[in-house]
C-alpha cells in the first residue's frame, strides 16, 4: 500500500500532482490530515524510515517487549540553525533522544518522531533532514515506528521542530540513575568537552568568528552496552548537552545528596574549542555536548570502566575528571589549573540559546 | 528533593526569585538547562504532574512492563487557540495521544509531554494548561511520566506546542488494525460529528458566528476497554480526528483494500454542528473529532457492539452508519438523505488548519 518516489497512486488516495522535493514548499494542507498529507507521508516519511512497524500504517504502532523494565525518553528540538558542521537537527534529534535512554543502561529499541513545520519551509530542506535522520537511526539499529506531522502558519514556527521519544528496555542487574553517586566514586568523562556548542556557535549570525569544529551528535548506545558489559556496577550515566557538564554535575550532586570536585587539569577539551571560548567569553564547562557522557562508579573500578571507554572509538578520550564528596550543600568545585579552588554553579539564564 | 509552590531551595539550586505566575513570562532562560528550567519543572511540572516515575527526575523514566505487545504513539499539538469551549491545548494533547494507542485495543499506560515555548508567553496560562493537562492525565489513570521543555525567541513560535508520546499493551488476544476490515462488515460511530472543529471555529478570528458547541474532547480508554470486553472481535478503531470522518474512512478502505458504503440519514450530527456547518460551507463529514470513534466488525456483533457503546457515557449516541463493501477502488460512498450516491473523498488541501 506504500508509493514510492513520485509514483502517483490510482483510484482511493490519487494525488493529483507529485510532490516537487527541489522547488516545492510546505504548505498549511501538508498538515490538513487529508491526501497532501499522506501524500508527504508516502513520498518522504514512509520512504525514507520504511521499516515493518511503521508500514501498518495505524496511528500507533505495534511492537514485541520482553517482560522487564522499559525506559522512555522524550526531547524537542528547535536547535538553530537547521544544519551545522557535524550534523543537522535530524541526525540531533535521533542521536539525543538515544542518548537519553542509552544513560539509564537501557538498550534503546524504538523511536517515535513528530514534526512541526513551518509554512513555506523548502521541502528540500526538510528531505535533507528526513534522510538524515533516517541514516542516523539506521546506523544506530534504532527504526522510527511511527509520528505525526503538523503544520503552522508562516511566523508562526522556524522552519522545522521535531520532537523524538524512544523507549527502551533495561537490562536485569542493571540499575543506574542519578542519585546514586556515592561519597569517594570516581567521575569519568566520555571525550573532549563543547564541541556541539562551540560548532553551532560558529554558525549563528553576527558572528565573524569561524572554526573547523565539529559537532561531536553520537548516538552513545554502542558506548553503553560495551561500559555496562565490563562494569554492570555502573552507578550513574548521564550526557551533559544543554548546560553543559557543570548543569549535569550540578543535578547529579543536588539529586544525590552529595558534592562533587572536579580537576580542571583533567578536563579534554579540544585546543579550538579552548581557544574559541576564551575569545568568546564562554566557559566550556556550560558548553553544549551531544556525543559526550559522564559515568560515576566505585573508585575499584574506576580504571576498568576508562579503559573499556578508551576501546571505544566515541570514548577514546575519556578521563578521570573528578571524585563524588561528601557535602550536605551539594556543590560542584573545581581544583583549578592554578591549584586554587572555585565553585562550579548552575547556568544562570540562557548562554546559548536554541543549542538544541 | 522536590520543592513545591514558591519554597526557594538552599545551597546547590538556590533560586534568586520565585517565578511569578501570575504576572511572570517564559523567558529564554526557561529553556536554557540552567537554574531557571530547573526551577519552572519544580515548581510547575513535577508539582502539577505529580507521580512516583517523575520524581525519578533522570533523562528518562523507568517502568516495568509485562511481556506481550506494545504500541507506542506520538501526536504534535498546535491547535490554535489554546483555550477552547469544552477544553484546551493541554487536555486536547493528552486525551488525544490516549485514544491514539487506546484504538489499537491497548491500555494506555504512560505519557510523556514535551513543550515548545515562545518567548514572552504568560506563565499564568501556561499553568492554567499545564494543571488541565495533569487533570486529564489523572482522570484517565494515564501518568505523565518524563518531559522536555524549550523555549524559541519570540516571533518564532506561538504560545506554545505540546507533544505527547503514548505507550500501552494490547491484551492477549485482541487483534485491531486498520487493514482489517472486510466486505459485509458493519461501521459503528460512537457519536456525534463535528463538535470539536466547530466549537475552534466558533472562536476563530474574524468569524462573527457564535454557538454553544463545545469540544468533544475527551479520554475513549475506557470506552474501548468495554467494547473490547463484549467483542474482543473488533477488526478496527479509528478515532476521525483532523480530516474528520471521511478521512479515517478513506484511510481505513485504502488500507484494508475494501470499499465503504454510508448512510447519511443515521449520522449523529447535532443540530447546531450542522447548522454551523451549512452557513459555513462546511462538511461536517470532514470537520475534527476529538472524543469519538469509528469502530468496524462482523454484521453479527454489531448490535452487541452498539449496545455496549451506547451503555457508556461517550457512546450513547452511537450508531450503525454504514458498512465495508468490495470494491477494488477502495472508494467511500454515501447515500444521501435524498435517495442519491456521492463518493465521499479525502480531504483536499486544508479545511480547517490547526484543529489539533
Amino acid at each position: 500500500m506504500k508509493s514510492t518516489g513520485k509514483s502517483v497512486i490510482a483510484g482511493n488516495a490519487a494525488y493529483v500532482r507529485p510532490i516537487d522535493f527541489k522547488k516545492g514548499r510546505v504548505e498549511m494542507g501538508h498538515g490538513g490530515g487529508g491526501r497532501m498529507t499522506m501524500q508527504l507521508i508516502d513520498t518522504l516519511f514512509l520512504t525514507a524510515f520504511d521499516n515493518d512497524i511503521l508500514r501498518q500504517m495505524n496511528d500507533q504502532a505495534c511492537f514485541s517487549v520482553p517482560a522487564g523494565r522499559m525506559v522512555m525518553s522524550t526531547d524537542s528540538h528547535v536547535v538553530s540553525p537547521l544544519f551545522f558542521p557535524g550534523g543537522d537537527i535530524g541526525s540531533l534529534s535521533v542521536n539525543g533522544t538515544i542518548n537519553d535512554v542509552a544513560m539509564s543502561g537501557a538498550r534503546p529499541h524504538y523511536l517515535s518522531a513528530s514534526f512541526i513545520l513551518e509554512e513555506g519551509f523548502p521541502l528540500s530542506d526538510l528531505k535533507r533532514i528526513v534522510e538524515s535522520m533516517a541514516k542516523a537511526a539506521h546506523s544506530a539499529g534504532v527504526p522510527i515506528i511511527t509520528g505525526d506531522t503538523k503544520v503552522v502558519e508562516k511566523g508562526k514556527g522556524d522552519g522545522v521542530f521535531i520532537t523524538t521519544t524512544g523507549v527502551g528496555s533495561v537490562p536485569d542487574g542493571i540499575h543506574i540513575s542519578s542519585e546514586l553517586a556515592r561519597p569517594g566514586d570516581k567521575i569519568l568523562l566520555s571525550g573532549t568537552l563543547g564541541d556541539h556548542g562551540i560548532a553551532i556557535l560558529s554558525l549563528r549570525e553576527n558572528l565573524t568568528f569561524h572554526t573547523s569544529v565539529q559537532s561531536d551528535t553520537a548516538a552513545l548506545h554502542e558506548l553503553v552496552a560495551s561500559m555496562i558489559q565490563a562494569v554492570p556496577a555502573i552507578h550513574v550515566l548521564r550526557d551533559p548537552t544543554r548546560g553543559g557538564l557543570a548543569t549535569a554535575l550540578n543535578e547529579i550532586a543536588r539529586q544525590s545528596g552529595v558534592g562533587i570536585k572536579l580537576r580542571e587539569d583533567k578536563l579534554p577539551i579540544h585546543e579550538q574549542v579552548r581557544a574559541a571560548c576564551e575569545f568568546l567569553g564562554f566557559d566550556p564547562l556550560y558548553v553544549a555536548n551531544e556525543g559526550k557522557l559522564i559515568a560515576i562508579c566505585e573508585p575499584e573500578l574506576a580504571d576498568k570502566l576508562l579503559q573499556t571507554m578508551r576501546a571505544s572509538p566515541l570514548g577514546r578520550d575519556a578521563a578521570i575528571i573528578g571524585e563524588v564528596i561528601a557535602d550536605p550543600h551539594c556543590f560542584v568545585q573545581m581544583e583549578t589549573i592554578f591549584g586554587g579552588q572555585r565553585v562550579v554553579d548552575w547556568l544562570s539564564g540562557e548562554q546559548l540559546p536554541r543549542i538544541c
